[in-house]
């Protein structure tokens, strides 16, 4: 019998399903933990969301996601950190120490891709304070380069471990996502990295399928059906320590379109073939 | 007036255009350099094409394109060195001294990225006496990572650094493309360091497009078109000593749906405006 006892479904995985479809839909497979994003938990509200995850027995092992910290003027700038003050807060009645953020691209016209990251650092300096005293963990994900104008200006890890640096290590994390960080030539030398410095606060799975489809979001695909070797990169994580929660996180109009269990079901499958073996 | 002297026409600007008609738009418009593909050098005859290239008076900035080296039979392999050595020999009867290497993607099937920029190693090494007995550099041209795992799995400029190292910079050089490169955090240093180490063979420009086409090979855009800062990239590569042709290479299929001659000119004007002011 495989263990599922890290394994973690993003809710993103199985778009159509609210939270609490997700949260039976975890029960039924026998998946012990749930990585909610916001929208869902907003739908369900904040507290009966929290209520019906503990209930069910799940651990939330993240919670997507803060960020979009780009802004270049001082209304943005003030509503980006309303924003990511309120998903503290959120991960908090969740009971998870781990939120995400995405970080942001340019601005609206802008180019300047040095003015834009050091409005990240200086918003992160801004945030840091709150999460601490709130217990939570703001984990930085690098984005797959094409991703980088529009929605993250942080493109590889070890770019994201430079950003947390300054940091307490329970205060600033990163995510290792395979879909994004697969290609990066330091990948090995920037997760060894990762584990020395104590920074790996989670670890995505899923596959980079080819073609790259038309929307060009949705080329994550399941763990085996694309050009991902999940056992090395899984390997270096582990033996770079991390033995947290491996989460699935796909967006895929096929897997979307596929029924819950279904996807629930091959995502068991592959995780106990491609994954287990090597976390 | 403009200074004209260092654009160059990449023929893949101008899909729709025989290398015959591309030389006669480069004559029309002043422009004094043009980077053939060899696709369209074949079409035309390898004698026929340096011909009327020559005929024209224009200069050849670059051969597009030799690479393809990640075959993991020995039969495939053999393939492409002779494909390689060809190009080669077409880059002298050009009369060119650069010819880029696209290195190639992972082997069907593989998963194995290190072993497949191994084999792009061992490759070039072989590769290297042969271009170096004609008297062509080989330029290593990263791509954006979102061709890592089909067409290059030189996916930034340090990386085309490091696999340069070994050889005399007049054997083995790298490009520096806008559209594949302006999103690297290491960038700026990088580009130094090329400038440094003498290995900048060639400065391509085109802009990134956003949203990225359907067919993600076809986002590349006319300067100013997206996200690029043309000012600071030219002035970095500036700055680093490169004097050399400056070539505007873009797959887009508006473009490519565009008369020749007003693609020409918009790309003169951008160019004017746009690239060389840092030039």
């Amino acid at each position: 019998m495989s263990d599922f006892g890290r394994l973690s479904l993003n809710s993103a995985t199985t778009k159509k399903w609210t939270l609490a479809e997700a949260v039976a839909g975890c029960v039924r497979a026998g998946i012990p933990a749930i990585g909610p994003w916001r929208d869902r938990v907003a739908e369900a509200g904040l507290e009966n969301a929290a209520r019906m995850i503990k209930d069910a027995g799940l651990r939330v092992s993240s919670l997507c996601r803060g960020g979009f910290l780009t802004a270049a003027d001082a209304p943005g700038q003030a509503a980006a950190m309303a924003d990511n003050r309120a998903a503290i807060l959120e991960a908090v009645a969740l009971d998870t120490t781990e939120l995400f953020l995405v970080v942001g691209g340019l601005a609206p016209g802008e180019k300047d891709v040095i003015a834009a990251r050091a409005r990240v650092a200086d918003r992160l300096a801004e945030l840091v304070p709150f999460a601490v005293d709130h217990g939570v963990r703001l984990v930085l994900e690098p984005l797959h380069p094409m991703y980088a104008a529009d929605r993250a200006l942080i493109s590889t890890l070890g770019q994201a471990l430079d950003l947390a640096a300054p940091y307490d290590t329970s205060a600033v994390g990163v995510a290792v996502d395979t879909f994004h960080v697969w290609w990066d030539p330091q990948l090995r030398a920037q997760i060894e990295r990762a584990g020395r410095e104590n920074r790996i606060a989670s670890y995505q799975v899923c596959d980079f399928n080819l073609p790259i489809a038309a929307d060009a979001l949705l080329s994550r695909g399941m763990m085996g059906d694309g050009v991902i070797d999940f056992a090395t990169i899984g390997a270096w994580v582990r033996d770079a320590g991390y033995t947290g929660d491996i989460e699935v996180e796909i967006f895929n109009q096929d897997i979307w379109d596929s029924p819950g269990d279904e996807v629930l079901a091959t995502m068991k499958e592959r995780y106990a073939e491609l994954v287990l073996p090597y976390a």
